[in-house]
């Protein structure tokens, strides 16, 4: 047979000569949202095959911290240990402004009341979390700690409108390996489960009828082509697009300024391609998280950011993605984070943060940069001015924050783009309801057909508004909505 | 037949009970990027059937200005009338910088060098040019002239990478009308050339095979469904999605701060789902044209714009449109442009910008816009130092446009968004090669399918480099190139 399969095209069921393989759920990829999808599909009874491209299970999710956004319904053990209480109304308001100018209120209000229990359910999972707390502004704890502020929680305008509360969870894991830690977890269960895991198995093509409801899939493993069918349902759970850098060129150009995607060779588009290719919707492809991050050391949170011009543009104490966000926006890649010698410190090696200029006077400051006079010099003597009142009418950075940039010598970080670590990862995706069911662009579900994690666009679909653990937050609980919901569908056999 | 038509899934072949029409070329809309495809197919000799969704020809394009971005090759007789010599490589040049960072370089290219025999076609369709040239920044025309600066040419950063050149250019039309005789122009001639025009002819899915060749059109018609065949191929001119709101706000949710879509009801995004529906790629769908139309009066151009941080963010002196883009990346709705007295001429009505605050001194006018103190005021006093020394070394305004704005009574203009007019439509659609076929994700070639004007994502596909004439030169350039080649197209039938 020389049928040239696509992922552009479905095969369509007339065609298929005959089912190599036939199950109840198909699930495509072992990341977090893959092995939550599978995991209660297999609880339901469902009988559920799990296809992954590359020899081994975890994808992204697994070069991750593990880190997930968590709270609401009164808060998490760790939340509560900690002296805080995360109202479920607060969750919701915070979710809705991180989701951006169009937030899905549907998933967020069904994830902000079931947030506490779906922590119920990791910990049932075996992911184990040492419920502690701490305060410092960090990426992620290099301890085995659990609790951190993950977001932009206490920053404005998000403080001005929902109770800040941290919600960062990250597992018992000495190091940055807990999003490894999440998924051995998360494997572990699915083979308890008794899921047919196939490795080095990937999907060329969706297998659909000329309605577009979809049958299964055309996978190739081994050399072979084989034909599975999909009683139930097939769950797209393959990852974004950040590393297939054509399609990042057509709809995000400018993550094309960085050269730091975050991700595997698995996160090249297949996912979404597929989806498209029954008439799923693919929405808010240009969103993305895109970070500079320049903290810990927590210090330099009392630092400004400036452009080119001189200018600043944030609110230094909001969540590094935010930050990224808005450096984005800037016309121009020099970008300079400035600090006096009272919060001085050096940025972790990886950020590949240098010194632009240093200076015992901002004026000497602003002429080794080679600004004009009176930019850089003034936007730091009115930041004091204020900063010296515990104010900041411009950005509204938080009074903790604000200290008078006043002590020599002072310091231009150079935070450049194109050079200075600027990670990403796409955050656009497959139009889903909070079912995990793909819809086309009339929001019609397409039958048999889910998706979940980043080849779907979920809670966070805004850079402006992204907070670590999001991503897996959306990628685990609605990975779980799509199992369950792929399991509970009623075949055509049974109608 | 009660089938469901859905303009995102294809009706299959197999299942088209019979023909109710035939033809080589079906063209789905007629603006001009449809009349101008039906032109060339028809002059190519093969048989052509335009359908229309409403009652009467022109879409969008006949409630524009008209104008056409042209030039190259030496020069159109208007620019060379008016002196002046317009190269292809700045033409090249400038159009690969106004396609931003994922410009079409090979549309560009195609474009470039054949732009001034464009100029020829539209004038053998019978459309007329005074070839008279106005100097001034304006939108358009409202007397019967032809050329005008209708881009960033003279502004940085597009004049430092090719030599300036106006290349806007209206049809001999007083007012503001001239789409409308453009289109009356390209509509004569689809009829001369005996194009079976159907009108009120709403187009429900596209027909393909299991391999997603197009081979028509399912039609509905008198509240009739017909099956309409192609041999040759269906070219798809059914303009963007600005009209759809929900479409808006999944792919450019930032558009819904302007309530001024510019359209007709057609560009309901119907072209693009179509074209998506057998795997057609849409790209840039965040991108648009947006605009604050704020000149003329041209005095105000040497007028300074600020965000509500007080803070100026362009050069003054770039196309509008440019403009509007980066007034949309900065944070927050209000925006002011600055004039003094010397400089002050109210704006058009239209464009809703009003007087926001007025003072004897620039820190009475920041004071009144409730400013902190030595924000806009510190912006003006270093802008005026600037351009009394002839120079804006932030923002590389032209010479010509700087002047100290130091002449009492100062006037800050209200801009905001969401009150002032931000006219806007999409420049997202489908991806597509010159020749107008619409390819795939992997930009191979859906057989049988063509798309032209802003159902496709052509020249114009980044707001930073919009210029006025972009959409209708690429609708009519590579809908006559998308028309030629459907023309061509070897069927199944002759191979």
């Amino acid at each position: 047979m020389t049928v040239d399969f696509s992922a552009s095209r479905p095969y369509r069921v007339h065609h298929v000569p005959q089912w190599d393989h036939e199950t109840d759920v198909l699930v495509v990829g072992f990341g977090a949202a893959g092995a939550s999808a599978a995991i209660e599909a297999a609880s339901a009874g469902a009988g559920v095959t799990l296809l992954e491209a590359t020899s081994g299970n975890g994808g992204t999710s697994a070069m991750s911290g593990g880190e997930i956004y968590l709270g609401g319904s009164g808060g998490t053990p760790a939340q509560r240990q900690a002296g805080f209480s995360d109202d479920t109304e607060d969750l919701f308001r915070y979710l809705m402004m991180a989701g951006g100018p169009d937030a899905d209120e549907s998933k967020v209000r069904v994830y902000a009341e079931n947030s506490l229990a779906h922590y119920d359910w990791l910990v049932a999972q075996g992911v184990k979390y040492k419920n502690t707390f701490l305060p410092e502004k960090m990426m992620e704890p290099v301890t085995d700690d659990c609790l951190i502020w993950s977001g932009s929680e206490e920053a404005w305008p998000f403080v001005e409108q929902a109770k800040p509360c941290p919600r960062g969870h990250t597992p018992q894991f000495v190091g940055w390996g807990g999003g490894r830690m999440l998924m051995d977890a998360l494997a572990a269960r699915v083979e308890a489960l008794g899921v047919d895991i196939r490795y080095d198995s990937r999907v060329l093509a969706l297998i659909a009828d000329d309605a577009n409801n979809v049958h299964g899939l055309v996978v190739r493993n081994d050399g072979q082509i084989r034909f599975m069918r999909a009683r139930k349902g097939v769950i797209l759970c393959a990852g974004g697009f950040a590393m297939n850098r054509d399609m990042v060129r057509r709809y995000a150009p400018h993550l094309l300024r960085s050269d730091d995607p975050i991700g595997t060779p698995g996160d090249d588009g297949t996912g979404i391609l597929l989806g498209r290719s029954v008439g799923g919707a693919a929405i808010h492809m240009n969103e993305a998280f895109v970070s500079l991050p320049f903290y810990a050391p927590e210090s330099l949170v009392k630092g400004i950011f400036v452009n080119e011009r001189g200018q600043r543009f944030i609110n230094e104490d909001c969540y590094h993605g935010r930050i990224g966000h808005h450096i984005m926006q800037q016309s121009g890649d020099r970008i300079y984070l400035l600090a006096d010698n009272a919060i001085f410190e050096r940025p972790a090696e990886f950020t590949r943060i240098d010194i632009a200029a240093v200076g015992e006077t901002w004026e000497e400051v602003e002429q080794e940069l080679g600004l004009p006079e009176g930019t850089l010099a003034h936007t730091v003597e009115l930041y004091n001015r204020h900063a010296a009142e515990g104010r900041d009418p411009l950005f509204h950075k938080g009074e903790k924050w604000l200290k008078p940039l006043n002590e020599p010598p002072f310091v231009a970080l150079d935070c450049r783009i194109g050079y200075a670590f600027y990670p990403h990862f796409t955050l656009g995706g497959l139009d889903t309801l909070p079912t995990g069911q793909v819809v086309t662009e009339k929001r019609e579900p397409i039958r048999g057909l889910y998706a979940a994690g980043r080849t779907s666009c979920g809670l966070p679909r805004w850079s402006g508004g992204y907070s670590s653990g999001l991503s897996l937050a959306d990628a685990t609980f609605f990975g779980r909505q799509a199992g369950l919901n792929a399991a509970r569908a009623v075949t055509e056999e049974s109608q």
